[in-house]
């Protein structure tokens, strides 16, 4: 199939969304929690986080206009604090119904059996049962003109993950973790490694490490 | 493991870098075909690509201060178009090998024995290799002051890939395709479906699709 910058506006829209969103490759899948100023906790999936930075650790998402991204996007503009949980195949579904446009006072734990759990300093919930989850604290909010979404730079304040899956090198055998990916709007995968490679350089070809 | 506020900047920096590369889950891996005004052809190998939005379709990649990313920034600010690369388990190597430090006047697509294909009105090069490709032409560049990265924002003007990839609803399978993801700064996996799900509605459970 070819689409060129004439067919793909003309695209029926929801072939367009499920194009699109699936072209850019595999993604990584979060649950987001957060907490309104009167306690109402939110939870919500999202696909869009990148790597920004080690140092200062850095990462971002994108938060769309409206519902249900809003309620995400104020609890973090009033709050400062947002946790981060990977998903693991025990719960995926339940992320999923995460993405499902609940009224702002209904929380999305409550909802879906998801167990919210706190730890000292940090005032958003994290998810019980994510292998791997963080926490950042509000760094920089950047809106997008073009289309109306919203850039939310955070920096990492809190990691809390198993021993068993940090390497001496510092790396996370996320694969270990059972961490689940996504691509599209609705398909989700867990992976298998094919190699990690060595650092590399110009003068030599790289090689399979660890 | 558990990692606060105060011991994370303490890391030692390539620990560090290891670890909150890491963190963040599985991420898309691609390579950015540019162009020089005098003609070299540069190949970058990028995992921060994420979708911004359908209508109109817009990702977003960000580049890190210096080389070599800076080349492709370079070529990007000038020649406005750039190729997106889905990279297959057949060149994850040569994919790895493009992020060596380059000298500004050298190939990627020479060093590594990948190829150089052109399409009607881009004046990028794409990756004769990759399985799905696409094309980006330029539309806002942001400076994040934070750490001195530059988040790049095109408009899709182009997209080829196997008919047999693409649903009847427009989602790719890039599963199917056999498009790597990557996890860190060096692991890369392929990936197995645990299922597409239904859309999410508040009043009913999601089930498995297609």
């Amino acid at each position: 199939m070819i689409q060129n910058h004439e067919t793909i506006p003309a695209l029926e829209k929801r072939y367009r969304a499920n194009l699109i969103n699936s072209l850019g490759g595999f993604k990584s899948l979060v649950l987001i929690g957060t907490r309104h100023d009167e306690g109402t906790e939110n939870l919500a999936t999202f696909s869009s986080l990148f790597h920004l930075g080690a140092d200062p650790a850095l990462c971002g998402i994108i938060i769309r206009p409206g519902e249900p991204d809003r309620n995400t996007l104020d609890n973090i503009l009033r709050q400062k604090h947002y946790t981060i949980n990977h998903v693991q195949p025990s719960f995926f579904k339940q992320a999923h119904q995460c993405s499902a446009r609940y009224a702002p006072g209904e929380s999305e734990f409550a909802a879906t059996g998801l167990t919210p759990l706190y730890e000292a300093g940090i005032s958003a919930p994290f998810v019980k049962e994510s292998v791997i989850r963080f926490a950042c604290k509000l760094e920089q909010v950047v809106p997008i003109e073009l289309n109306g979404t919203t850039l939310v730079i955070g920096k990492i304040i809190y990691v809390n993950l198993p021993d068993e899956c940090v390497g001496a090198d510092g790396f996370i055998d996320i694969e270990k973790a059972q961490t689940v990916t996504c691509s599209g709007l609705d398909s989700y995968h867990i992976s298998k490694r094919l190699a990690r490679l060595s650092y590399a350089k110009t003068d030599r070809p790289v090689t399979e490490v660890g």
